[in-house]
């Protein structure tokens, strides 16, 4: 059977299911109070959320997976691509630009375009260290370790600390080869 | 201007922003487990996700009564028809029938047709107070308190814990009467 085409972020969005996206950033906020009034330290919650993300990127990949037909992506450039234009799209509604490469094809970031949950939020003065997004970074942290890219996830910009946009940046850290069922020296 | 006809669960699902059904039910699985690492005992987390839940709801109700264009119920009956045809179709994309009305009219059961909180969801032994769904009886908890509704919500059923079916009951405490800018009796 020829392989199934890789459907785009609007149509895999299109066909899945989902749930209001007001519900989804009131839960989400609900996550961030709770964890600011049982962990106090605000570099503990930007942890923590990076923590809660990583967890959820390892089962969400499997869902990307099935349902976006993506194969194996050639390069660290094309998986960039494939996260701003097909995964964020799919799980967020939202896309992302993908620039500020570096020399070596290596690091990257994501523009998003615009950012669901943030929805309603304001950051008090006590916050100010806080990414609040910070789920977002572990989640692709996760996703990508899971197809054998060990990665570093950090927000750069955020609109919440008074930045122009929300960037997020993916610094490639190894990639583990695709081990296969033979060994070239064989 | 004649007032907008109120519209179906599905036209209003069609027409709000939605995320991704599995993120959310990834997410929500994440504070549970949090609030059970955090607070240890399962009535203490029972507590605390419907304490979310009523935060969520009292601000959820605004965009329930924005693109609904419910307006105010003539009773209590027609009110839980509303939650299980539109309100959990809006935000869940799930519909549940109402059954169990007690002789007075004032308690009802919402039979849920299907539970998007609960896919991979399996309550390991140690949790077996848990109500893991507890934030939604919350939520409705919170809605109905901003138009007037004083109520008591709790699950009754619930198939995590090996019941046949997903229940809630609403309890209807105090109905505060509408306020008028006149009087009666002047």
């Amino acid at each position: 059977m020829a392989p199934l085409a890789p459907r785009s972020g609007d149509a895999v969005f299109a066909s899945v299911e989902r749930v209001n996206a007001e519900l989804f950033t009131l839960t989400y906020g609900a996550i961030v109070r709770q964890l600011l009034t049982d962990l106090e330290e605000v570099d503990e919650v930007n942890k923590q959320l990076d923590q809660m993300g990583y967890n959820i990127g390892i089962r969400l990949i499997d869902e990307f997976l099935a349902k976006s037909n993506v194969s194996r992506c050639v390069d660290f450039k094309e998986t960039a691509e494939v996260i701003a234009k097909v995964g964020l799209k799919m799980f967020l509604g939202v896309t992302a630009s993908v620039s500020n490469w570096d020399a070596d094809g290596l690091s990257c970031s994501l523009i998003l375009e615009d950012n669901p949950l943030v929805d309603f939020v304001e950051l008090p003065d006590a916050c100010q260290g806080l990414y609040y997004c910070n789920v977002l970074a572990g989640v692709i942290r996760g996703a990508l370790e899971m197809v054998s890219m060990k990665t570093e996830v950090n927000w750069v910009r955020d609109m919440l600390r008074g930045d122009d946009a929300y960037e997020i940046r993916i610094k490639l850290l190894k990639q583990v080869p695709e081990e296969y069922p033979y060994k070239d020296d064989e």
